[in-house]
């Protein structure tokens, strides 16, 4: 498969009213009322040998997560693929089927973006827009006291899986997880949603991100969780990233969406520089975990 | 300068009613007609010693590039920065500053991007929203046979920059060029333009863009080219990229505008197969400049 012939396939992904055929400089825009970007790195946030399917998941999941926890409908995307030499025809087209998939899955079409090579590792970008559809965004500085701290999945599949697939063992259900997230989609517009990130630095730094932003404290009882696996690496599960599920915190007389749970709950700070987030728990994994730092992004 | 720091600069170029402060998953998008995204990679589309402010024009610039070829004014951008780990601090503010000039000169504000290390070499990535005001779409679809073709500026600055900067002579204005290309703002909404495409791949490359997609001929008259160096290299300077100015088609009676220079006419395709380009001329540098193509890329 030539590149001609990839950006061909790809193109069969386009929105027609707006991809200009890939053929111009730039694509007209869609009306949307959300843009995010996230760059996936091999050797940083994958580890190389993913097939090239489960990286064209995983390059739109990240987005339409983001996208998402904003209380948007994902719709039109953008890749940005620099492509080492060995990504060759078999790589492409196993890419290409990938990107069908996934954009077929969350309801996404292509408006463009740029191919170009590498000469280093596998780098993938993708923009994704969103809709609102007359719904209120969401954001991270919304989090008030009084409100409940709810998580959408449970949390450390991201962490697990990575461990897993790590280790070869690319069977089990945290493997899958790590190299398809599937953010859930059926909680957009759900009533009484205060703050809302999705987790993809980890547990601890998302709930801080918010509590940050929101200038509250949010108060966590570690025994309330529900780890993907109990008997594993705390720490690991509480602070490991990749999970690409929201955390949010919920008004008290709002019901409970189906399949979240309650973690903790939001307090007013009891100083302006009081830690964002207080674990109740096992003092080791308490301090495990709070010394444990997630990423720092924009 | 930490990740904090450089973010925190970099949050001072934001649009403050849309970036959320960087601190969200998403930015609300402004309203705006065009969107484009071009990724610079090391070693291939930048040489690796050129200074970060360089760097920051130049990937600002060949974006807002592609959106002046439609006839939109830039307006916003997002980056997506890979930095290996010799992008220091200095380094890093060496960035901001440029980054500063840039958005100042081009009239853009940040939404927000990503920031990540590389394993490999540095990656930049930006995505530009431009708006038409009013104006109409300019594509490359649009040449009609009776068009004159004109371009905006000298034709080869950017394959001649490129030689000079790979040979350590960084002082001639065309090295100066290849650094920080000036895409040219003052020829949004003239009248009269058919097809247009910037520069980015060659002249012959990027005409012959525009003459397939409007399904027409260029005939172009190489003695009428304005090239930066007529006794330099010709081939290089019609068939090198990094211009980042127009090429466009002008229709009979539109005035031409100021400091550009027509070079050849549009034709009906004498028959369905063929070339979209004739080039008249020394027959030594039409079949060289000929056989010689661009990039490919979507």
């Amino acid at each position: 498969m030539s590149e001609f012939g990839f950006i061909h396939d790809l193109r069969a992904l386009a929105d027609p009213d707006h991809a200009l055929d890939f053929t111009d400089d730039a694509a007209t825009l869609p009306a949307a009322d959300v843009i995010c970007t996230d760059t996936l790195v091999e050797g940083l946030h994958f580890i190389g040998r993913e097939s090239p399917a489960d990286l064209a998941h995983k390059m739109l999941a990240v987005n339409v997560s983001d996208v998402l926890a904003m209380n948007a409908r994902p719709s039109h995307a953008l890749l940005n693929l620099c492509l080492p030499e060995r990504c060759d025809a078999p790589w492409r087209a196993g890419f290409v089927a990938g990107m069908r998939e996934a954009c077929a899955h969350f309801g996404v079409t292509l408006l463009g973006g740029d191919t170009t090579g590498s000469t280093g590792p596998l780098v993938l970008t993708a923009t994704v827009l969103g809709q609102l559809e007359g719904r209120s965004l969401w954001t991270r500085s919304a989090a008030q006291p009084g409100e409940r701290i709810c998580v959408a999945a449970p949390v450390g599949q991201g962490a697990l899986g990575l461990a897993d697939a790590l280790a070869g063992r690319d069977d089990t259900t945290n493997a899958h997880h790590y190299r398809r997230p599937m953010p859930r989609t059926d909680l957009l517009g759900r009533p009484g949603v205060g703050g809302c990130a999705d987790i993809s630095d980890g547990l601890i730094a998302d709930l801080s991100h918010i509590c940050r932003s929101s200038e509250v404290q949010g108060v966590v009882d570690l025994a309330s969780i529900p780890l993907a696996n109990t008997a594993g690496d705390w720490t690991e599960q509480l602070c490991g990233g990749d999970e690409y599920q929201l955390i949010f915190t919920l008004a008290p007389n709002a019901p409970l969406p189906p399949a979240c749970t309650v973690i903790g709950e939001i307090v007013a700070r009891p100083e302006p520089k009081a830690a964002p987030v207080r674990l109740l728990g096992p003092e080791a994994i308490v301090t495990a975990a709070l010394s444990r730092s997630g990423y720092q992004h924009f």
